[in-house]
């Protein structure tokens, strides 16, 4: 099995092997683009629905939205641009951020990342159901039972630890992009061409107003409400900017490529869908079930409103069409991997906060697949939790997700400005210092405008859900703070600070103790690995929880004449740890220099089933032990032939690699070209 | 606070010190009887249900059933009495069958007792939520769930360990005593003084027969069936057999009293609430919804069937009365101690079990609250389970539930007559020899008696339900068996056969490896211990996940003169473990006759978070380590200031109890008399 699995997975390689784990740029795009990509399944949707607040006279509006949103991701993709060349090791909001503003605004962006991804599985699983409800019925009616099985199923892949290649990312990502342009493409040519009359299946419906008679100001408000929702276009735009260390040489050239190419993919979507959708006549509505007119009746709360994607596919194909299809399950299934690069980036974003000590340690190393476990339970619970809550409304869930992704953006893109400053003090050359000023302005520039874009997020949201991304921040700092807080702590505490023989470091003998509960093959093997430690004392102590047994074992031991004393203690409460740490104790009150070494035989099984069967007290023991000063704890393990499977098992474990490998461009699979 | 629950529980005591927490007749009454008592409140309807079967004109027969079902309490009550002197140290079924049949036939019994403490705990929390609910609507409505929340309840509080206390027991068993006896005696006196007419709330009510000109044969099926099922009317009986060791002195002589205080309660207050249920027209049906009528038309699935002793209470005293709610609210309290028994009942039979390595061992010693939680745990979802697959069905789960009480009773009295004619080879004494006759006539008797339940219960109630406990029986003891064929393989492979020379058990060297992360006061105390051990080679071996920090700490090495060679060995996946288990293996592998004795500097905290902060990986390497051939691992502990904590809290563990330690007379908190 191990062979079948090596000539699929490949071997696992060493750090200077990896060249060839790295990712072309055709397969880069994919991997880091499933995420912004994705987001035009759900964008455009958002700013037709704020919009149809105001009525169905306000929908043309949303072209001058659409020309703002791609006015800010053009500057935000070519400010990230300059971040890859500026940060080639992996220049994510985080790092920045922590270098250019110290450890707290870094935290506060790293909080804002952590409520991002599990936003990221919510928001994206959500709307890949609404897609696939699209076209699937079943789906449509058990849509929040439907979105949970999905977040469930990623969790187990990531567990597991699901066969991470390019090419499974590539497939959908591209059959998307294909899907979304050829949508548009048709479109285009049947409207202009053709001259033929597309009709979305919601293009009779009517609108009702919710508010009319909006003052300027009011309706200044709502045109801001609905650029911000556009603005989920954006998220995940930074992922590349994280992964420039995955990519081939020369890599920040590449990563700058693909950043661009992925940006004028999105805008171009994004248009086009925006364009489709008004031209084919979709109608949303924020409150479907009042405001939506079907004959001049309200739509009523049975009304299931189609995202755009599936409405302008409809018009454009029909609903019934191959292409129909074909459009609705590539949108549902790039969606649902852009909730996996959650999955994948949390470790990323976990191992940099753990090397700063603002998540436990174990997150820092590789392949310490238990660890990233946690953290994929975590945010899977999370996410469903947000699901479940909001009945997995996409609508409502943007309204939390945005908020995290422009705290990033902004801090990020300032952080820039203060790297440009830095450079500027250092540089001489005039006309390095102009690119510099250059470089400096269209950070600021994106600063200002990110700003602006979360100021108006913060303003125009808050009520609607804004504020559970803000607490979910301020939860998750407050965590962090506590951890770095308790790791400062116990650094302190274990500082060397006096010389040693201050410390009380320097015992004088070591009495050795091993503990005999019957003489089998382990207990042999302690007391011969106790004769050879050469301690000032030896002695061998069981603890008496049958008498009947403790004077057989007492006769055994006379029997076999082994040279070592045997002493039995009582157990009157039947239970052993007690009256032997009590030993332990007097052992070390009457020598209070000196050392307790306790030599415990164990031995070791190979399945967990066994394990619950053995060891229990011994374990419970050591605990009791540890806690004991003046004493150390020697197991002398006993290898059962059952313990050759735990042997195994460690070793294809160790060969396995943790979530996100891939995206690090460090180890991991080999990625065939 | 430790103080404050000293005063509340007592002081543990030392088993010398028991005397005064063993338990007077008064509260071993309740402590064992619950259960045994409880079982008033649904034997009656029982017998009823069934013989609705063949219409209302056979329930006059129902007097003759409950004679049998009394001739067979006093039978067993008889023959337990004889247990108890027989095995004063605890004659549970199980001791008294592995002595006198052997293995099989004890774990046979082990498996039906097994079974019985899931339906304990099912059948009485289903009866008790049928009686509360006839008082409270609410529960009538929700009762599947509230079944569930009381066992949800009752796990809870053996998980926490309650204050157990005999005290706590008496209180509602007198109460349901009194209540049904009270009942019981104003009805007689209402009936035949006042010469009123009672009638119960289903009096006017009609039972459709479901089987009509059924034959003798079909018809004394019939009677035996509802034979059998009043049959549950002896659950429990055994308890008292169980726990002789809890009594007072003379154990044996309180014992066997409080047995036959306990069953002529029992016969008492089952015929009396018979009789009252025929004298105030009691109707019940096995499937209400078509078989009863309601002035003539069928009363539908809405209707809710109440139990018999609030039918009867609501005859005697009125439904509105105050009587009638104290009948309703003390009957399901003593079904849900009774239910509580289980819980108590388990350790006592587990820690019989592991004691003969059927069951994990640590079950076996007292006060290992672990492994009792993990039974407590499993006992709730086998409980939970049945109640929500057959609807907190009385009914129902009762087909189940006598299987296994009769498989124990019959073995156990069949191992009395063996025990018996094992005497009998011994003993010369012409009069002791006739009492001895007597004895063994009596439990043969009983054992016939018990098997003929046994069969009429398996032919009658097979595809009622028996067949789901044979196989729950089944599964505990193909479960059992592998854990005993497992611990006897164990102790095969270690035990010892050659004399130790030949083992390799001599090895001539020690090489110490102390594994160092950074230099701080653990690592210095682990040198120091290091040193101390006088092996034959000492290193000090780091695993350089990042290069830098490898590089400072072996500058400060050299800085502090440490007088141990520091190695360094490269981690290309950035995780420690492998290499360092790479390295141990090569140094074993260059000297194979020797021990490399691993020193693993740790601190240790107090708080299962500051755990999770710490030593993860050393965790891990221990584990890959023990799996290693001639390796043992030192742990070289450092308390934190945290640890404080841990020690407290480990102090008060020592100080609690397992759950049942009342129930076995030995330990647990002082009942004040």
């Amino acid at each position: 099995m191990a062979v079948t699995k090596r000539v699929i997975l490949g071997r696992a390689l060493r750090s200077d092997a990896l060249r060839e784990t790295l990712l072309r740029k055709r397969i880069a795009l994919p991997v880091f683009a499933s995420d912004p990509l994705s987001s035009v399944a759900y964008a455009p949707g958002e700013v037709l629905l704020i919009l149809s607040i105001a009525g169905l006279s306000w929908y043309h509006s949303s072209i001058w939205i659409t020309i703002g949103i791609i006015v800010l991701m053009v500057t935000v993709v070519a400010s990230y641009r300059q971040t890859v060349h500026a940060y080639p090791n992996g220049g994510g909001a985080y790092s920045v951020v922590s270098r250019n503003f110290g450890r707290r605004a870094g935290l506060t962006v790293g909080s804002a990342l952590l409520v991002d991804y599990v936003l990221t599985v919510a928001v994206s699983v959500a709307a890949g159901i609404d897609n696939l409800g699209s076209a699937v019925d079943f789906v449509k009616q058990h849509d929040v039972s439907c979105a949970l099985i999905v977040i469930a199923l990623l969790m187990v892949m990531n567990l597991r630890g699901v066969w991470e290649s390019g090419t499974i990312f590539a497939i959908p990502t591209y059959a998307f992009v294909a899907g979304v342009l050829g949508t548009v493409a048709w479109g285009a040519f049947r409207g202009l061409a053709l001259q033929d009359d597309m009709r979305a299946p919601t293009a009779d419906f009517d609108i009702v107003p919710e508010q009319t008679n909006l003052s300027a100001l009011a309706m200044l408000f709502l045109l801001l409400r609905a650029f911000s929702s556009g603005c989920a276009a954006l998220t995940g735009v930074e992922a590349i900017s994280n992964g420039v260390p995955a990519f081939r040489e020369p890599k920040e050239r590449n990563a700058a490529t693909t950043l661009t190419v992925m940006g004028v993919l999105a805008c171009t979507m994004f248009l086009g869908v925006m364009t489709l959708a008004l031209t084919t006549d979709v109608r949303l509505a924020e409150d479907p079930a009042h405001d939506l007119l079907i004959d001049g009746r309200p739509a009523g709360s049975g009304y299931h409103q189609e995202p755009v994607i599936a409405q302008v596919g409809a018009a454009v194909f029909g609903g019934h069409s191959v292409f129909f299809y074909f459009l609705a399950g590539a949108t549902a299934l790039v969606l649902f991997l852009a909730a996996n690069t959650a999955y994948n980036g949390f470790p990323v974003l976990g191992s940099l906060l753990a090397q700063d000590r603002f998540l436990p340690r174990q997150l820092h190393t590789r392949g310490d697949r238990l660890a990233f476990s946690n953290g994929i339970v975590f945010l899977t619970i999370l996410a469903g939790g947000l699901v479940a809550a909001f009945d997995a409304n996409v609508n409502q869930l943007i309204q939390l997700y945005i908020v995290g992704v422009f705290v990033s953006f902004t801090f990020s893109q300032s952080g820039m400005v203060k790297h440009y400053n830095r450079l500027l003090g250092e540089e001489q050359d005039a006309a390095a210092r102009r690119r510099i000023y250059r470089s400096r302005a269209l950070s600021g520039f994106g600063a200002g405008l990110c700003a602006l874009v979360l100021f108006i997020v913060l303003i125009t949201k808050f009520t609607q859900g804004a504020w559970v991304s803000l607490v979910g921040m301020a939860l998750f700092y407050g965590l962090m703070t506590v951890i770095r807080r308790h790791y400062d702590a116990v650094a302190e505490e274990l500082a060397v600070n006096e010389p040693p023989e201050h410390l009380g470091m320097r015992p004088s003998q070591v009495h050795a103790v091993v503990l005999v509960s019957k003489i089998h093959k382990p207990t042999l093997r302690a007391l011969s690995y106790a004769r050879l430690l050469r301690a000032d004392s030896l002695v061998a102590v069981t603890i008496a929880v049958d008498p009947d047994e403790a004077r057989e074992l007492k006769a055994e031991w006379r029997r076999r004449h082994l040279d070592v004393p045997l002493k039995v203690i009582d157990a009157p409460y039947r239970e052993i740890s007690h009256p032997f740490v009590k030993y332990v104790k007097e052992l070390r009150h009457t020598h209070p220099n000196d050392v307790v070494s306790v030599i415990i035989p164990e031995y070791v099984v190979g399945h967990w089933w066994e394990a619950v069967l053995h060891n229990q007290s011994a374990l419970r023991l050591k605990g009791r032990l540890l806690l004991t000063p003046g004493v150390t704890v020697t197991s002398v393990p006993w290898q059962l032939h059952s313990a050759e499977a735990a042997r195994e098992r460690a070793k294809r474990g160790s060969r396995r690699q943790a979530p996100g490998a891939i995206r690090r461009g460090s180890g991991g699979h080999r990625v065939r070209p």
